[in-house]
């Protein structure tokens, strides 16, 4: 499985990363990028992640055998629509959002004839930077990718997304694109969500100054999700906001079971919830798979 | 500054931690432990951290020079009741516990005319796993250490902490406790309270070993503190209740602001509360230390 031509939208740390990764893997021969922002298209040139520029996202979609949106979700519809005249019958279009049953309603809404060119990603990797400084090659190495291909997928480009993501060294994947919002809100979304409100509350305090140069490596860990791009995750909080809300329904609940113990100063009941969470979180392993914590 | 005799009681992760650390400085002769868990004196002992294992608390201060509190806080009075007894009036008396106002009413209430030796200490570093096999000589390099030092402190003994600290690479800085409290309620105590609910949350549902499976590296890093000692912290929030439920009430306003943006599909006002705590965790760095996060 070889590549003539990506037209790659949208330049962050995402799409830069899979431009550089699939050429690492001789899978491209040319890479044709655009995005919204002018900076990142400077940048992408630059740093000679793209071969060349398109003015528009049609203009890169034109002419390529694969096709990668990398662009917040909420402009997925609109990118779309605006690439959709421009795809070849048997190009392998493939997005790379956190969330899957707004960009699969999107592709339903837009591409037409083009539907069966469509496979839904979702490569479960990123950093806390954004930006196309921040890609690598490596980005995607050892980490999975979940597809939500609809029943309307073409075979070919099916067996094309496969093959694609299994030589960038990640392992794969199918869901529904509802149990996979399902569960990205609960592993995903909600920590985000939380840090996010977790640091406001710091930031609220009168000695949120002092707090922040007191703080060791358990807030760096718990926080660090909080550094996420704004635009990034303003869109799938938007998106998958039913799924999440839910999820912050069971948390809420979970905090309620600890606040009364503290409460009523309940030592035993308060270790036995804490010991369910240390027996849970200590004996789980990314992706299944024994490594550093 | 050098001791002739530790006596260490608490020998788990942060007691064996700092015997091996002085060992390894050069400025201990000699470590008398005790551990209320018969499996943890064992180790000590098998894993020479150790010189001598004693049979009470009481033993293990008896002609110590140096001796260290590293039990979990709810243990901290009774045990300084046990060892007041045996303090020489010149030894220099510390705890590494993470609340300290309480810490400070079991020393008024039981130290009597040892008072003096007693300086409380709290160094921001440890591990998500307990347990003296997890010890290592190199876990407070590097790492900053508080000291809540009473005005009834002796000022030899108040010398020799701040020098055995510095000698160990630690930062120091010397607060009140209601200081300190607050602080570590912020910046600590909520975040382990929030990740064991948020694992709790997640396991509560049906398709927990199905999220589980899917989770990637922000819920590695955000739920990494939730694996912590369920001893050890049940403690702390027990001890440090007020604190942490004043904390927890922040931290609900503003979770309350993001999730009415959600509700309301306020897009830039979402990204506005979003880009408040990107600004914030991004800025910041552990102990104002550029490092990799």
């Amino acid at each position: 499985m070889q590549f003539r031509q990506l037209g790659l939208i949208g330049c962050g740390l995402m799409g830069g990363s899979f431009a550089l990764a699939l050429r690492r893997a001789g899978l491209v021969e040319r890479v044709v990028g655009f995005s919204a922002s002018e900076r990142s298209r400077a940048r992408a040139q630059a740093l000679g992640v793209i071969d060349a520029l398109a003015d528009s996202a049609a203009q890169a979609a034109r002419g390529a055998d694969l096709v990668l949106l990398a662009v917040p979700v909420g402009a997925t519809q609109s990118t779309l629509q605006a690439i959709a005249p421009e795809l070849a019958a048997d190009a392998l279009l493939m997005d790379v959002g956190s969330t899957k049953t707004d960009v699969v309603a999107a592709a339903r809404a837009t591409l037409g004839e083009r539907l069966p060119c469509f496979v839904p990603a979702h490569p479960i990797t990123g950093k806390e930077v954004a930006g196309i400084e921040h890609a690598e090659a490596r980005l995607y190495d050892n980490c999975l990718t979940i597809l939500t291909p609809l029943a309307s997928c073409g075979d070919d480009q099916l067996g094309r997304a496969r093959a694609l993501w299994s030589a960038l060294g990640c392992r794969l994947r199918e869901l529904s694109p509802e149990a996979h919002d399902d569960a990205f809100a609960a592993v995903s979304h909600l920590p985000h969500l939380l840090a996010f409100a977790y640091v406001n509350g710091v930031v609220a305090s009168p000695r949120d100054q002092d707090y922040l140069a007191l703080a060791g490596p358990g807030f760096r860990d718990f926080s660090r999700i909080a550094a996420s791009d704004p635009t990034v995750w303003r869109d799938i909080l938007l998106a998958n906001r039913a799924g999440v809300l839910a999820h912050v329904q069971s948390f809420g609940q979970a905090l309620q079971q600890l606040q009364a113990c503290m409460e009523a100063g309940d030592g035993p009941a308060l270790q036995q919830l804490i010991e369910r969470a240390r027996a849970t979180r200590s004996s789980w392993t990314l992706g299944g798979i024994d490594q550093d914590l």
